[in-house]
């Protein structure tokens, strides 16, 4: 059998290592139309802000080193320029000798991977605008720092890419603001999450543009469409990347409207014999049933094995990714699985939702932090998604709520998980199982939620109150108009709160808040308790107020107009 | 309706809250014989560490502010001596007053902990020999330390509290020894994975002595069975606890062999309107299925949710616990969940095992560590146990397992796992996912499997063979016997090796070792790999070489005598 496979990053390395285990005689060529294979994409950000100091730690293979362990004919600075799956042959250029040739398959597999869009802003073509996709392109923008000594850089673009580019240009010294043309940065994320985020690019002195479009460069600026100019030596371009399958035209391989090629669970394509996987290639989203493009590097790695399985006659399925995602952001997690509000309220599905602030260890031990959680689930509790930005271990966090969403378990099944706990590591009731008894008791009907974003339009005659203790107003800050009784005193003070009005009770992170509507609930009132409390309401004001800082702003989230 | 409950730490208390949570109205009465509730029962070593400073930080809950905020009558120093359950009464002892009194309940709810069991050891009343369970235990060392100065401690029995402690006490400066009776230290693990405590905990500087059991104290050392004096200047017994549960004589409330209180999915006990919860609560073991006692803090806060619905009239079950457990042993990490292979072989239960070593992140991004996995799983898959000792990122695994042992998910199950990835937080093929591959591996029949404690014992006719490079076997070590080809050169190379024999592989870590045996057995060979590779043995190996030190001993995971 003679294998032909075209990339060789992720998908196409570890499509050839597997099928050289289950079949030492197959004939296995590898086309990688670039110098490098099997090169350590995710750590590119990290060579060029000085935690990687290797060139040579960014090549986990050679190909030499990978031809004598798997017998595989590595053919790097090779493009495949087309695929004539009717002879079931590709036309190859070999860009060390200029010369075009052809090889023919049993099988073809397609993991050409994406690049880097670059629009046709007015000003493209300078040497100081960079996108980062591979080793060059790094080698690239580390040199041009070592040589033009940049000042000033603007990453366009605040997704993983951007975020994690503005983070190391920071570390190299260099003063850096963040361009993002949707209204909030990192779109696994809720604009609500987004909130921390952008309070915390702020914290880190960056400048933050949302819902800013870039109109083009200049040698030291970023001109935007809204006519502003946005300092900055040098550019990094992270508006998104696009399958790069243009080689497959006249192929008769079925591709989306985006370019991206379509495959079924055995990752076969529409043509006989040839498969794909990886950036370029469609998968389901195991929450919403779409067959979409979900870029990231575990799934790619997973699906290789899958894929070359199937070439080898076993049984396998690659049945779906939820899109789990974490990026560090100096000292911040953020982290996603799964669905977010904004893409269920799109697609008109049904879905609760709830917030939480925990501890990441126990409170007497020292060293922890604080994580933010967003819940999202469906009226009958299965977990659709789950957003956490904090630091330590929200990492762990999003593995057990993405284990939970990956296999359909329901917030019941969050509160029964038994996870490991010690002081230094979690708490008794994990914030895992702290998101599912919150989400339980919302589905019981044992409290009612309102949230950060209703805080401004409650009913005129709400009872607004907030029953943290006076030093923690002080400290921390408190939300206009809600009047103070301490929980401690509640029982005490009944006579205060006119229970035949709407009350609206907040508290810290929502638990005081949450007894408090239980006692008033059982007194007869009406209660609604602040989801996630004054600290999410809290994280929004700032954020808002950090966006009218710019000159004013309207939150898409809650459509409120900030002004100065 | 009025409900007493005995016992006010976290099962009590907790049951309480929600209690009350439920019903505004309810009379709740909390007995706690002792001073203090809602303690920090797991922390309190860190006190005398010095981790944590306030000793207001061990109280979690004072009884006045629980008072407060949940309206239930507390009554510390209040110790309930007996259960007349046909009158539904308790009879109380305030210890404050030596007033005798009774009570009457509708629900009576029993979550009196367990205590340590202190043998009548020769010596056992002195002063300097301590156990550890509540803050008065707590301040008595602590003040211990402050006014005697001991330079040397023993610690006797190397549990949770046990090797806590000996690490605490030696960030006081004291010079530690540890005592186990067991072959092994940390009962939820395998002898094979506590070889890599035991080189930790004599890393540290400790003494460590295995298989030892106490006889009695003087005043400066521990007198074991054996005839050797330990140098200790103080002591603590962590050798195990008891269910505290004598009150319960002539109750009628039905108990286990150890003096356990039987329960059933509702935390009901034998005797109607009687509940228990807790350290001394029998729970399903959801792996094995049988009733036992699993005293940890999260099942306890978890149970006392559900007692409180039941009571309540709602419906709730706690369905059983696997055991998941956690240690901070200095820089080390121990983690387990479900079943180990030592109560699956004394129950004839049916288990295939594999080891893998995985970086804790990406390999190239600095500051990662290696962990050591050991899993357990049926011969279908399901997952039935898993433990891992390491450092970063250990916690987060064995919770991942933790959600596979729990909910009857498969090793397939892991290796679909869709866990958040970038450099500084995990690999693309999460250390979870690899755990999953190797035993999908191993039960496809993809490879043969043999394990560190059969290294000494391999067929005669053995071909053995070592596929590192030879700057690996340089540094860290070989395995005697074992002929080195690289396994890069493996396929030029084939001609030294008798494929007609048994072919046994190893790697560092039983990747490499798998590559090669994958090429050898499709040659023809019978071939197996080293199962976690020279990492497992040398692991092993030290250990071994750390107790023949202490002249001579016998292994009992492999019956193996060791001599100098």
């Amino acid at each position: 059998m003679k294998i032909l496979i075209v990339g060789g990053v992720a998908g196409g390395a570890g499509t050839a290592a597997r099928l050289r285990r289950n079949d030492e005689n197959a004939e296995i060529i590898l086309f990688e139309k670039g110098e490098y294979i099997s090169f350590a994409n995710c750590g590119l950000p990290y060579y060029i802000g000085g935690a990687i100091t290797e060139r040579e730690a960014l090549q986990l293979q050679t190909p030499e080193a990978f031809h004598a362990r798997f017998n595989v004919d590595v053919r790097v600075n090779n493009e495949v320029l087309s695929v004539n799956s009717a002879e079931k042959t590709v036309s190859v250029k070999n860009h060390a000798t200029g010369e075009t040739y052809t090889e023919s398959y049993d099988a073809l597999v397609l993991s050409p991977g994406a690049s880097p869009i670059r629009p046709p802003f007015d000003g493209i073509g300078k040497n100081h605008v960079f996108t980062l996709r591979n080793i060059p392109d790094t080698y690239a923008i580390y040199d041009h720092i070592a040589a033009a000594k940049p000042r000033t850089a603007a990453v366009i673009g605040a997704g993983f890419i951007g975020l994690e580019m503005a983070e190391n240009l920071a570390d190299r010294g260099i003063a850096v603001s963040v361009i993002e043309g949707a209204d909030h940065v990192m779109a696994p994320l809720d604009g609500d999450m987004a909130h921390l985020v952008h309070n915390r690019i702020r914290a880190a002195g960056m400048g933050l543009y949302l819902g800013k479009k870039c109109a083009g460069f200049t040698e030291n600026t970023v001109l935007l469409e809204s006519g502003e100019a946005v300092p900055a030596d040098m550019v990094i371009l992270s508006i998104g990347v696009r399958p790069e399958t243009a080689f497959l035209a006249g192929s008769g391989v079925e591709l989306g409207a985006r370019g991206e090629i379509l495959v079924d669970e055995q990752l076969r394509t529409s043509v006989p014999d040839i498969y794909a996987l990886g950036d370029a290639a469609t998968v389901t989203n195991l929450v919403s049933g779409a067959r979409q493009v979900i870029p990231l590097a575990g799934p790619a790695n997973k699906q290789a094995r899958i894929v070359a399985d199937v070439i080898c006659g076993k049984k396998a399925a690659y049945k779906g990714s939820i899109g789990t995602s974490v990026m560090k952001f100096f000292d911040m997690t953020v982290a996603a699985a799964g669905e977010k509000e904004e893409s269920l309220r799109a697609a008109g599905t049904a879905f609760r939702k709830s917030y939480t602030v925990s501890a990441s260890h126990a409170g007497y031990y020292p060293g922890g932090t604080q994580m933010f959680v967003k819940l999202l689930y469906s009226p009958e509790g299965r977990v659709l998604g789950a957003q956490i930005v904090g630091g330590e271990g929200v990492d762990k966090r999003i593995d057990a709520l993405a284990i939970a969403i990956r296999f359909g378990m329901t917030v019941y099944d969050l509160e029964e998980m038994e996870l490991a706990y010690a002081p230094p590591f979690s708490s008794a009731k994990d914030p895992v199982n702290m998101a599912g008894f919150v989400a339980q008791n919302l589905l019981e009907g044992n409290v009612e939620l309102f949230y950060a974003e209703d805080v401004e339009s409650l009913p005129e005659d709400a009872v607004k109150l907030d029953v943290r203790n006076p030093e923690e107003l002080a400290e921390l800050g408190e939300i206009p108009g809600f009047v103070n009784i301490p929980l401690n005193q509640l029982r005490q003070r009944l006579d205060e709160i006119d229970l035949t009005r709407p009350v609206y009770v907040t508290c810290q992170v929502g638990l005081r808040g949450y007894v408090a509507a239980r006692i008033l609930a059982q007194k007869g009132a009406k209660v609604y308790d602040l989801s996630g409390g004054y600290a999410f309401y809290n994280a929004r004001r700032t954020d808002l107020a950090g966006r009218a800082d710019k000159g004013g702003n309207t939150c898409a989230a809650c459509g409120m107009q900030i002004t100065r």
